[in-house]
């Protein structure tokens, strides 16, 4: 196993000691690992929160900031934070106009992000959830029943960021956040599997010629493996299921070219290339994109396509300032 | 060799479409493989160009824009652009205030850019030049003479880009740029070798318990190999020739923690946390900073510190507002 550590027990708790230095604008609670918005809370603002397992980094630290999420909870690697993490996360953003917790649909972050929202609400803090299960691959996998949560959740984070900066309510933000996981889909694709560092070894076998379609973003099985084929088809294997799933056409769509923590930028250009070509194809007009490393699988070569059938709102949300580590624009 | 390309062969042109796909603010000459800002020429501002071999991106293209180069040139898979190229970048951004040729210290890249600052010179356009030699691993190297040019190149670009967006003319933008490269200093290192698509295979073998100190970003050969150790004892062996060879006490310093391409984020972030304790401890003071993929080496797994020793108007010229692809802020 080939990595920049110290230990693999050490991993998240140095990983956070940097990101506490790399970034002014946020405070990091290191007993519960808890990555606050270092301002002062604005009176009135519903907050957002999320977190999951660590290793998909930038989200959901790096998403931390002015106009996204007020906390993230950094849970082990590949594993849901605890209920109690997400209490005290809850409990310290809180304002009074209530919490928005978002959740990827992973059992484990599910159950854990249920029992936070329970306790916090028995204290008196209003909190509504937002479940992300846009990953058309499969149904049911690894750790997840119905679908995987996955890409969609950053278009989230950036989108409702905007609207409670702007001052919705709760219920505003909350079915906004509805529409948005409603209109979501992605499709992930892996070259190699990651290597989790307290595994030492690689999470699954890929042998040099294969690929997995499908791919979960925690090396959960895809849809089948095929020998490594060119851009075009992989392009292809990536966008026809989500155009099968919903309709994209008619409406400006933000398209995500994700990658999975391994592949280099030239390639996800590339690939986005062959994606914004099929998508012209079928009629699918992008108007906003993002290119790049934002929810990635540690050292997973790969990446994942996400498309959002949007709105006027949502674009509006979409180009509205921003100021975390992993995103960041008019600011 | 495992990659999301469609031919070795075609690996440039096909990114470079994906580049223009994904970027409104720049215009592609694929023919010329230049990349150029969209906006009309801004009368009176000096231009800046830069360029060098792909495979280091986002560096150059995803530095063009508003705030940084007017021009970047691709050339083959970690090969200079022909002397064309840049002749064709320079007389098309030139307004009349003169064009800045940035230049990393490699054989081909300053034979070529001086053939084109020739050409230039003689079709009338006032050309100078900066030559970014930072890098402190190793005097000469396999296509080096003297000192390579790696990560200030990076910044150089972004300070020197906001002087010449704030209208300084061109001697003044050669000063800063000198003054930028005498002040910062680079050292790399490397878990993994890259993979060329037209080799096909790794540049150079690493064994699994191997790493290599002092890595060229184009796989040239470090000070030495050694077993891979420990974050800390990485970020020394980066962090002590850099403060060995020049002064960063006493003044506001700017540090780049790069990622060579195939490095997790996560690990970058673990990184930094270690670069900053031992730069405090020896009374360093980072005022700013980047963690992230920004002068990569195709998937070579991997890392780089940079460190610039700024003043004033550097720190003044880094927070000024940018969009590219690569680097973006205030805008």
């Amino acid at each position: 196993m080939k990595k920049l550590i110290n230990s693999p027990d050490s991993v998240i708790a140095d990983a956070l000691k940097g990101i506490e230095a790399s970034d002014d604008n946020v405070r990091i609670d290191h007993d519960n690992r808890v990555i606050y918005r270092r301002e002062a809370k604005d009176s009135g603002k519903v907050a957002l929160i999320s977190g999951g397992g660590s290793g998909h980094e930038p989200m959901h630290g790096g998403f931390v900031g002015l106009g996204m999420l007020d906390a993230a909870c950094a849970g082990e690697m590949f594993t849901s934070p605890t209920p109690d993490q997400m209490l005290a996360a809850t409990t310290e953003v809180d304002n009074g106009a209530g919490v928005l917790h978002i959740v990827k649909n992973y059992t484990g972050d599910v159950m854990n992000f249920e029992m936070a929202a329970e306790m916090a609400v028995d204290a008196g803090v209003k909190v509504e959830t937002v479940l992300v299960a846009d990953d058309v691959a499969v149904e049911d996998s690894t750790w997840t029943a119905g679908r995987r949560g996955v890409g969609t959740t950053v278009l989230l984070e950036k989108i409702v960021g905007a609207a409670a900066e702007e001052g919705l309510d709760l219920a505003a933000v909350k079915e906004l956040a509805e529409r948005v996981t409603a209109n979501g889909r992605s499709m992930g694709m892996a070259l190699t599997s990651c290597t989790v560092p307290a595994a030492g070894k690689p999470t699954f076998d890929l042998p040099e010629d294969q690929m997995e379609i499908g791919i979960g973003i925690h090396g959960e099985p895809g849809r089948h493996r095929e020998p490594i084929a060119d851009a075009k088809s992989i392009a292809k294997q990536l966008v026809d299921p989500i155009l099968h799933d919903h309709d994209f056409t008619g409406a400006p769509v933000i398209a995500m070219l994700n990658g999975m923590g391994g592949t280099p930028l030239i390639e996800l250009y590339l690939m986005y290339g062959e994606v914004v070509a099929l998508l012209e194809e079928a009629g699918v007009k992008v108007e906003r994109n993002l290119v790049g490393n934002y929810i990635t699988s540690l050292d997973m070569a790969g990446c994942s396509l996400t498309l959002l059938r949007a709105d006027d709102d949502m674009i509006r949300h979409w180009d509205a300032p921003v100021r975390t580590a992993g995103l960041r624009w008019g600011l």
